[in-house]
């Protein structure tokens, strides 16, 4: 099998070759970060809705909405962006919408694949089992910065890769797929200090979040598969 | 001023700033490269052209005609896509007409900016001194394959990134121009074989056509400025 890595949302129609690939979207800083926690802390679903219009919308109908725009959190909001604020006792058995600057968009490029799941560092090892056990091509979907390249989403594509690979099944012998893995092999001894050089980086510094960034680079934190359901349009775990 | 890189056509309006940005359009295997051969042996102009139905066309009004799709020469081509076919006899005070895979793509998506240069390692130093020259933002835009990411394009985005930054004039702290940069730090003791492992260079070999992809990975070969006229639609040296 393959895995390749697709630089961003905009790109995605040049990188599906086959019906049967996982989409694994990932947006690290901090969208798929976020699902991932609020997932393993006990919510029924994500919704990821794209508009601020729609976010607004479902809060006036008593969901819960977190999300944000250019790093800032909606002031109508339940939450924002951040991992840390999607706890169990807000969370648990409920539907929260989810709109994001980047990570929403992702997955409405690719929504109408066959298997979409949700990826970040924090839920690494569950999803390569996933794609090992499923033995079909992968394609790493990055949400990107306004769908421009960015160093944390493609690294994860990286380290995906390594896992994969490692494992014998897989070849990343793609062009993306082999410059993300060149990535993740020079970021590895120090993944914080290699994504510091990033622009997203000095965004999440100049609004204080720096710890947050830090957390979303940790590894397994949230061991849960969430799977995009094109039907309900809801994410939830298997 | 800063350059950055494009890895993508399609990604181009995304990575636009400002309309003074000087874009480098780079399609290394082989299109620029062919383009700065076919100048620098006197060729009057290149007239890039979308379709094979345009190249077609001017081949019937008499002009010369080259180029390639998915890397194969068109039957009533008077070249293909190889720099080395384009010699003083053939090309000297001619205009020629060339279309192909990925490059004229390139070009086509970039047309309306305010300064659109050829580049290609072999004219790398021409390009990087007019940059410096110029004192304006620096955007590659790599032509890449079908627009997907590809290796060559964006080896020669961290090519004349480190020239530009090394002259101290350009910052290229940027997640796309970084990773090149990286990639190409990477490559330089030996870029042969960092672009053997790229998917292109297969395409290349399966024709036959390992030597000439040598040939394109060498510096300053052809040292002209090609520049696009936006009002002709040519391809012209200062």
């Amino acid at each position: 099998m393959k895995i390749d890595v697709c630089f961003s949302p905009i790109l995605y129609p040049y990188y599906v070759e086959n019906t049967d690939t996982i989409v694994v979207v990932v947006d690290i800083f901090r969208a798929t970060t976020t699902m991932c926690m609020a997932l393993n802390n006990g919510a029924a679903s994500i919704m990821p809705v794209a508009t601020v219009e729609e976010a607004k919308a479902y809060k006036e109908k008593g969901y819960l909405v977190g999300g944000e725009r250019n790093v800032v959190k909606f002031e109508f909001g339940d939450f924002g962006n951040t991992p840390s604020e999607y706890t169990r006792e807000k969370v648990e058995g409920k539907d929260v919408v989810i709109s994001t600057t980047n990570g929403t968009h992702a997955i409405d490029m690719a929504e109408d694949c066959s298997c979409l799941i949700i990826g970040s560092f924090s839920n690494i090892s569950t999803v390569a089992d996933f794609c090992l056990s499923q033995k079909k091509d992968v394609l790493v979907l990055c949400a990107g910065w306004k769908d421009k390249f960015n160093l944390e989403d493609s690294l994860f594509g990286g380290a995906l890769a390594e896992i994969l690979v490692d494992k014998g099944a897989y070849n990343a012998n793609f062009d993306a797929a082999g410059v993300a893995l060149s990535m993740w092999k020079e970021a590895k001894p120090d993944i914080l200090a290699y994504i510091k050089r990033g622009e997203h980086m000095k965004r999440l510094e100049a609004h204080g979040l720096l710890d947050v960034a830090d957390f979303c680079l940790q590894s397994d934190t949230t061991p849960v598969l969430p799977i995009y359901n094109k039907n309900t349009k809801k994410i939830s775990l298997q």
